[in-house]
């Protein structure tokens, strides 16, 4: 029976659909409107065919492996998930030998975009545990765990005991002790007080049997700061706790409960002198300490991680944004036109401003996390080959992690935060079925934003990269040369340049009024930080004072990089057939950026007031465009529905059948009652007041 | 034994504190800065001596009832939430006789800080059921669901079959139909398609035996559009279900998995003509239908719901700033001199943009809801006097209810948003800590974030108002009067307004500020919407293209309201030992707002690029002020521990002893083998690769 309600019913080629039964087809109809080659932009996206064959072939071992089928996961209790991550982890271990890296890396990215527990429970030995063997150990202490078992996760698994109770991002100032006996040749390892228990340490409640424990070198009573040891928790065969160590489970989390996250305390623990990472810092059998020329050389390890969050940022938002703009396409709510079908909410210009730069920006964050992963691979391979000795190679080295440091710090930040707002926006662009455990969005933001917290906390990320801008200014003030990410703050021509007539539609005046807000807000940061520090203050309190500036600073320069990537990896590389549907995503990006931080470019005087209206007009333009051809720029990041895990954002578009399957699938209707009833409801429902009989006293 | 790391050990008094021991000192040494008596604070937050009695009295009901003990909430599976919060209602409902509706109401908001799930869980009868049959229903019909037992919830539990599948927002959209049979004088109502499930319906999975249907009225084929009806959905004595009912669970949502959401799909079911509501809208056993003037009376039982969401986003906010910020006071990470303590982080000025500003903004939400509460109080009594029949008070009834929902709509949307923000950032100003699930951020933004999208998505109230401002500035164009809340749209010399000069730190410059950039922004957006319906499109197409436009003034608008209410308040009811520090608090809530949109007051012209440092340096300048005392802003939210549910955050401070202790007691340390380990671990750790023995083929 079709609805009386006319205006939820549709007519397509002389066929009646209503709101159950027209989704499928409306979403079609978008597919058919789409001009350009669906292949030729997945392939833009992900760098030519050969990567897209590899990542295909990948996704579809990953969905058809029986174990890995996450359709069930919104309604695990963590005690399953727990369970559920390990049999994961072994499914996934079969995969190992044959990886070459880059496969072993995308597999495990692919996989996180609907299994990020799973993924980091695993990651904590792969990338945290085995990186700083790797990147902190010399060749030999590398086999020696090696041949323990650690490459293969066989009778080992390792964590990263890093942070502790009382301290996080400031790992310098780590409490726990490694004090080296030279009678035995052994260090021992204490906690010395609560504060300084290990915390958060992935892998400790219930599977590792080792860690790399971050602690603090004492040799003949002097400190030299915070090394890598690698300490022993459980017995191996029988997985029970090694003396002196005490661990438990730190219990519920905001996300990722399939991450057995604990806590450890060392009492007096005794280890081979041996076990202490050498790769640079080293004891000798006689207690001699000799020093790297820079500590940070040790956290390297961090920046790997640092370096794929932005790819994952990418990775999580093109689900989610896909999910939102699929629903949007086919869901009608209030018209115009009385007796006319209701309107698509993706044809309300407001819906399109909410999610179409979102849009575009996850294809931005694409183009800049490659360029970041070039960069990484380029570093880490020399690293892998320096010799320590080799003064020259090192402070080389030291150069470029230090340049990677500061555009990954920034890119690290802005991307994780960019990528949990997506989530967040697009489920409100869902509605009330985005509140739905079913859809995905809530366990997904749950997981997601400790990516914002860990590895750097973006705040101080973005602060710590605010400070390195100023200190480029101020060094090329001084004749400095500068880096290539900050190359524009040499360019006089910056100071004089306004839109003056020219096209907003031109990338090239884009790419100039960004270079002129970044420029304006460093070289205004550095006046005013020369200007402090005459007035007295030391640099540490004019950067203090100026951490709101430096803040912004960090912001604007970030945003740049990404506007930059964006037009030049089009340029590079992207077909004909492509290229101007790019074009329009890349100016709906930047102008849409204009438009949201509008007090720079007028304050810098690149705008006119009235120039507003026009970035606001050309948004406008630029998400119609872009609407036009949303379903193809949506599959054209390639999720089948197994990645999408969300009925309301399937391929067919046909939510709500497959929704409310969904949810039948996992509440099937049976007994009215609940299972409480008896205990709890029905005694609820039918207590009895006391009746209001009073003891009446003899008042007189 | 105290670290050999001096910056993690700290001397006060001439006793050496660690990190462990030295939180709670920490926290009692910035209470001892505290220059006015929190007493007089709290008084002015909640309206006087009276109102704050009233609320420690209830309070302490509340957190001595042991039922009511949320301490182990947060490692509650779905299922054990369900039959607590059941358990929890009955225990609650002991309370309902004698308490006045201020007090109810007051019980519930007080109650909703920690366990919003329970509380939404009886609101749903409460409000949204009882609400309707009051809002919608004659005396008559009123007074017969109270016998039934609605009122005392008694053999009998509402909920609110609003929301289908396939509409949401729209309620005049619904397919639910109602058609009226004249034989028998009954109503069937029916699910057309399964597009038009009810879905999202509170109470409907587990509890209720009666919902609150909106379906569109039918009677002889024609259709009068959504009503309500009242609809048996369970027998009352078994709790089975009724003919033609069906129904189910809707299973995992992102948050408030206490509330037992379900679906539901009527096949034919008879109701008698008595259980339409008939307060507006009336059919006679003839067949004879009767519409009320303004139908969106109908609705009225949604913008109760929407004032109190401005209240309760207070009632939340304050919550988590305040754990934040005691955190804050305690926690010491990284340090500016070697060999000093580190630094404690609420001293770190960025640190304190990010959580000051935010405290002020808890505070002017509560001017605003006050305001809105006493609004709405005022305009339900007259609608509840009201004579239908009498069209002048009619008239006047339907003007204050547009008033108040433009204003609740505004309010409504950026308070909720701002809540979900504070609690979003407080989490991240608390580190990994703020993921830990036992300090609260994760489940309280997973319930939060579903009042941004219900009882009007925030997005769509915001166009609306939007539109509304647009309506007001066109009336006032033609001559009709403005209503207050507009009121500045007269004001002509806005136009000519600008700093010159002026000191920013005058609440009445601030106030001007605001009002100028509101009226240059509904006038610009008044202007355009002339220019487009004078070049031909009809006024929706018109405000269609003007929706960044219109959201921006709901926006400005609204900021402008909170701003406004805030100065009001302070100067109708602050005592002089309270006064200055609460300037301090609305000055930095109003130029941080002036900060975050500078591009507003440079494209109207009331700063200049210059002034821009000075805003910056004022927002500096608050907020050290607002630092100082910040012990006693947060103190003055009156909260206790067991409001706070959060170990970081208890009043002590002593944050390290009651998380560890937290942590151990839901998690206590047992076996270091996990559940699973001989199931799943073990075999995983103990795999043996099959060997290389391939069978050879002869390959001749």
């Amino acid at each position: 029976m079709i609805s009386p309600n006319l205006t939820a019913n549709v007519e397509i080629d002389g066929k009646q659909y209503n709101t159950f039964t027209e989704p499928p087809k409306a979403l079609a109809g978008e597919r058919a409107k789409v001009k350009f080659p669906i292949k030729d932009m997945t392939e833009f996206l992900h760098g030519g065919e050969e990567n897209v064959t590899m990542i295909e072939r990948l996704m579809t071992e990953l969905e058809r492996d029986p174990v890995l089928n996450v359709s069930g996961d919104y309604d695990m209790p963590k005690e399953q998930l727990r369970e559920t991550a390990v049999a994961r982890i072994a499914a996934l271990s079969g995969h190992w030998k044959k990886d070459t890296e880059k496969e072993a890396l995308l597999r495990s990215q692919l996989h996180g975009i609907v299994d990020m527990g799973t993924r980091i429970r695993l990651g904590v030995h792969t990338g945290l545990f085995m990186g700083a063997i790797r990147g902190s150990g010399t060749k030999e202490q590398y086999d020696y765990w090696v041949r323990k078992g650690a490459a293969d996760v066989k009778g080992f698994y390792g964590c990263f005991a890093m942070t502790e109770l009382g301290h996080g991002s400031n790992v310098a100032g780590l409490e726990t002790t490694a004090t080296y006996i030279q009678d035995t040749d052994e260090f021992i390892i204490n906690t010395p007080n609560t504060g300084a228990t290990k915390w958060w340490i992935g892998g400790a409640a219930h599977s590792a049997t080792h860690t790399a424990c971050f602690a603090r070198l004492l040799v003949d009573g002097k400190d030299y700061g915070v090394k890598i040891f690698v300490v022993q928790l459980r017995d191996v065969s029988s997985h029970s706790l090694m003396p002196g160590i005490a661990l438990g489970d730190i219990g519920k989390k905001m996300g990722r409960d399939a991450i057995d996250n604990g806590w450890i305390q060392f009492t007096n623990v005794r280890i081979p002198r041996q076990n202490m990472l050498m790769k640079y810092a080293k004891v000798s059998s006689t207690g001699k300490v000799s020093q790297p020329p820079l500590a940070q050389l040790t956290y390297g390890a961090l920046i790997g991680g640092r370096v794929t969050m932005i790819a994952d940022s990418f990775f999580v938002s093109q689900r989610f944004i896909t999910i939102a703009l699929r629903y949007a396409c086919v869901r009608r709510q209030f018209g115009t036109t009385p007796g006319q079908p209701e309107t698509k909410i993706i044809d309300y210009p407001y819906h399109q401003r909410r999610l179409l730069p979102l849009l575009a920006f996850t294809y931005a964050m694409k183009m800049a996390a490659d360029q970041s992963q070039i960069q990484y691979d380029q570093t880490t391979d020399l690293l892998q080959t320096i010799d320590p000795k080799d003064k020259g190679a090192l402070g080389k080295a030291i150069v470029d992690l230090k340049e990677l440091f500061a555009s990954s710090a920034g890119l690290k930040a802005f991307t994780t935060w960019t990528c949990a707002n997506i989530i967040d926006q697009c489920r409100q662009a869902c509605g009330g079925h985005g509140y739905s455990g079913y859809n995905g969005f809530g366990q997904a933001y749950a997981d997601w934003v400790v990516q914002c917290t860990w590895e750097g906390d973006n705040n101080v990320l973005c602060l710590s990269m605010g400070r390195g801008l100023i200190q480029s200014c101020l060094g090329h003030r001084k004749g400095k040369p500068l880096g290539s990410s900050v190359g524009y703050l040499a360019n006089k021509g910056l100071e004089q340049a306004t839109l003056s007539g020219r096209d907003l539609k031109d990338p090239k005046v884009l790419i100039e009024a960004w270079e002129k807000v970044a420029n304006g807000a460093i070289q205004r940061a550095t006046d005013k930080f020369v200007e402090l520090t005459k007035g007295g203050l030391s640099p540490d309190q004019a950067f203090e004072e100026l951490s709101q500036q430096r803040f912004q600073c960090a912001k604007i320069h970030t945003r740049k990089h990404l506007v930059t990537a964006f037009y030049e990896r089009i340029n590079a590389s992207a077909k004909a057939d492509v290229k101007p549907y790019l074009i329009n995503l890349a100016n709906l990006f930047t102008l849409w950026s204009i438009e949201e931080d509008s007090g720079l470019f007028l304050r810098e005087g690149f705008l006119q007031p009235k120039d507003i209206d026009q970035v606001t007009e050309l948004v406008n333009h630029y998400c119609k465009e872009v609407r036009d051809q949303v379903a193809g720029y949506t599959d054209a990041f390639g999720l089948s529905d197994w990645f999408i895990n969300a009925p309301i954002g399937n391929y067919d578009g046909d939510v709500y059948k497959h929704y409310f399957a969904k949810v039948n699938q996992q509440n099937p209707a049976q007994n009215p009652r609940p299972p409480y009833y008896e205990s709890t409801l029905r005694p609820f429902l039918f207590r009895e007041d006391e009746d209001d009989d009073i003891c009446e006293l003899d008042e007189e």
